[in-house]
């Protein structure tokens, strides 16, 4: 089994990935009349399930649409206790250390994982467990919110696979960790 | 005369320019066998003076190489004196607020200005007086060090004008400020 790590995520110019108010309104800033999914479909094709924390999965199942993930999504939190009946069969509850986890994720046949959410991307680069990234980049300048990236002990260099632009406004960078 | 505040930078993907040593050893970790310029020759024909702080200046004069400018230099500092001997018509000391140095400069004559250096940048980012920015983005995570960008009272909006990937490593975005 493929076994693979993947970010696949918009952020700002000065690398937040949502405002101080933990809006992310500004990603709507640029227009987007024929909607172009920059790669979104295709990225999703190739995972076989979601890995996010609590505070993302609250925030899509606020969105005022349909659950939009067809794969299975795992929770990982230490505060939710369980997910919320509407949601059963969806998204599922995962607890423990990284590692751990990740066993038991792949033990259910899920490989290829889109890490999603700040903290737990932060969490996966802490132990070097990221293995690719595509990085949106929306031309705003926010001055504050919330980081993408966090302190590390050591240095992860990554190689570049393609970068392109989007909208005439967006530049998307896919990279790969160089091991 | 044209006026012009202008950033032509390279940062690591977590949006530092020095790492947790003040270093920029991390930049020349990409093979540069051609001594491709990445548009830093074409981007200095385009400006009058640099302005940079005084960390700069002084990790620009460490450098094991001629003075590599052949406009003026522009130090901002409050606790430098003077100019050392050694770089007398080369470097002129500036100090006051950035309204009063910008002023004076362009009274001088001096009308577009590669702005430099990560304390000055951010200075003109929280004034909102930087048109321009070229940031060049080194694949690695550096995880510390020097930012490029801090905190702000307000986002500002940038569009982009082009992206180009150099070396097949660096992703070189153009930025101007949305006004």
């Amino acid at each position: 089994m493929k076994k693979k790590n993947s970010v696949f995520i918009a952020t700002s110019l000065d690398g937040y990935i949502a405002d101080k108010n933990s809006s992310i309104a500004w990603l709507q800033s640029i227009p987007n009349p024929e909607n172009t999914d920059m790669g979104y479909v295709r990225f999703m094709k190739g995972i076989d399930a979601l890995l996010m924390g609590r505070k993302t999965f609250e925030t899509v199942c606020g969105f005022e649409v349909e659950w939009p993930y067809t794969k299975p999504v795992f929770v990982w939190s230490r505060s939710l206790n369980k997910i919320p009946q509407s949601h059963k069969g969806k998204a599922y509850l995962v607890k423990g250390e990284l590692t751990e986890i990740l066993n038991r994720i792949h033990q259910q046949g899920y490989g290829r994982l889109y890490i999603d959410g700040g903290t737990v991307i932060q969490s996966f680069l802490k132990e070097d467990r990221i293995d690719e990234m595509q990085i949106t980049t929306v031309p705003i300048v926010l001055g504050g919110g919330i980081p993408l990236f966090s302190e590390l002990t050591q240095a992860l260099q990554f190689e570049l696979i393609g970068s392109e632009v989007f909208l005439n406004e967006l530049v998307q960078s896919h990279y790969r960790r160089k091991r």
